[in-house]
């Protein structure tokens, strides 16, 4: 039987989030039920609810940062049990045969992964998202979440953990490694703290030197503003990896003549301008511009394991639901430090 | 004592190439004085004898795709002997002191590697190429041309066949990987050889057919106009490796949509404007552009060794010294199959 649950849902564009009711359907024969116990905000959750991006499908209720427990299970799930900590990310399902999804990179599944709000699921229904009490999720896409980490410092985990992750991962983050993390937010605060533990020599690039402290706390060994030009010719042919977490416009080739040779500039967020560069700043040293996109349900869980055996966390400001919608406008004015998770217990 | 050597040179970007006479100095005791055979026409000779790029020094005699034959050596010279056949680069001279000499890249050399042509040496003297019946040079910056190559076929692998040797080496070209070469030109008929000996699945894109039997001959599988739009629709997330040899501007975003997940696309041309692509493009599959200058000494010889092993070398049409204007002509309206390389007894 489907099961309500309380929910905060955006009807439009410009109407502010309001709670309501949901229904979640019964959990099918390889699908899980989770309590949810807090969900992050996402920057990507403004931009949806808000209609900024692609077609909405109103209402919509958004949440992809999800931590909660297991409170029900399908007849013939295996990797999950009643009570365990368990994570939700971005995406709730993928096609399962693609070459991409065969290889674990379902985020790049080739039929499109299914995303955990405002797509289409395998029911034909829309899916709703985790500003909400509950979820029903297939098992393979329900992470489990290791004992070491709060359940509240673990859901930013699920989208702005695993977005730096992965790329710190594929380009081979590690000691002897110089990497730069553009932007010091939701997703920069969780790249330093990685970067950190895989032993690479962390530099934070922030417009100001406000969060100065909190970088080196979190384990940076340096930190310029972007804001001083001094910075871009002390750190000319500096780096072996930038990873670009602001999604304002930016100058691509300043930002390029900090790499050394074989550099990687990787864009994790997406500037709503296209990027322009000169060919010479990529062909004068073997630089790279790459983007990367999340990371799959194996290095997803590879990386909550990761953030356990280091003691690692999102830091978090814990809001009840009623405080939404002005957690909305603190995103924007970037007054956070570093990412809000709702107590769904207030929804 | 200095030689006479006799040359053809650029006296102005708008005046044709004359037959002239030059100084060589003396080989040093670590330097080979090489009797030039041949020495090919690039795309970068023309840009600088007629002022397109950065400031020339003129008179300036260009030619940097050099093959011949040892006829003296300084007193300390090991590497090479009188009568060796030896060829010589884009460079003649680097640092050998910074981090990228030191790992054999001396392309990459931060003081800056010290040009065939156009440059300045260590003597304080302006550099000048190829163009020309002999040329001094550091034994360190001079290669091996094995016995298997003629040397009008070796000229151009001085800096064609490297250029499109090194990406392809970086980037893993190789079996069961599927690479794609835009442009068959001088460059590109190299890329297609050597792509297709490291057992590549290659495929060409041009912008007409004319040349498609050619680049099956040397070793494509697959050849697509890129003026028929269905190539693009075709191909799309086909390739693991697109290699763009034209500086021609083109649709960044079109090329990044025939790349597969964690794809790249290597320039090794200069476009003259910058280049412009959507951030989805990169992160949507995890792709990257990048570029690649030329190649190291060391791995100019290994490719040297490896074009002998299969059989590679360019596809020249040899003309004589008086032909070089017109040549040039023929260059920049893509009327040559696929090097002219000068015949140096010619000059």
């Amino acid at each position: 039987m489907p099961t309500f649950a309380k929910a905060y849902i955006a009807s439009s564009a410009t109407a502010p989030l309001q709670p309501g009711t949901i229904e979640r359907r019964e959990p099918g024969e390889f699908e899980v039920q989770i309590a949810i116990k807090f969900v992050g905000i996402c920057h990507s959750d403004i931009h949806t609810a808000r209609g900024d991006w692609a077609s909405v499908n109103y209402p919509v209720v958004v949440g992809h940062e999800i931590a909660g427990v297991v409170e029900a299970v399908g007849a013939r799930v295996t990797r999950h049990a009643v009570g365990d900590r368990v994570g939700v990310g971005c995406f709730v399902d993928s096609c399962r045969d693609c070459a991409n999804c065969r290889d674990g990179e379902e985020q790049y599944c080739l039929a499109g992964a299914t995303s955990t709000y405002n797509s289409v699921g395998r029911d034909g229904l829309p899916t709703v998202g985790g500003y909400s009490t509950s979820i029903v999720v297939d098992e393979d896409y329900v992470l489990r979440i290791p004992d070491g980490i709060p359940l509240d410092a673990a859901a930013p985990l699920l989208c702005a953990g695993i977005t730096m992750y992965s790329p710190l991962r594929t380009w081979d983050a590690g000691p002897g490694k110089r990497v730069a993390i553009i932007g010091m937010g939701g997703l920069g605060h969780m790249g330093v703290m990685i970067a950190a533990a895989m032993g690479a020599e962390v530099t934070v690039l922030s417009q100001s030197l406000k969060k100065q402290e909190d970088a080196l706390r979190l384990g940076a060994e340096h930190y310029y503003a972007t804001s001083d030009p001094s910075t871009f010719e002390i750190l000319r042919g500096h780096f072996d990896l930038i990873i670009n977490t602001v999604s304002a416009d930016i100058d691509v080739d300043e930002y390029l003549s900090l790499l050394a040779l074989d550099g990687t500039m990787v864009l994790v967020g997406l500037p709503s301008k296209p990027l322009t560069q000169r060919a010479w700043s990529l062909v004068s040293f073997r630089r790279s511009i790459a983007g990367s996109k999340m990371g799959g349900i194996r290095q997803t869980q590879e990386m909550l394991k990761f953030c356990a055996a280091h003691g690692l966390g999102a830091e978090v400001e814990v809001i009840p639901a009623s405080k939404i919608n002005d957690a909305y406008e603190r995103v924007l004015a970037s007054d956070v430090r570093y990412r809000f998770v709702i107590d769904a217990d207030t929804f």
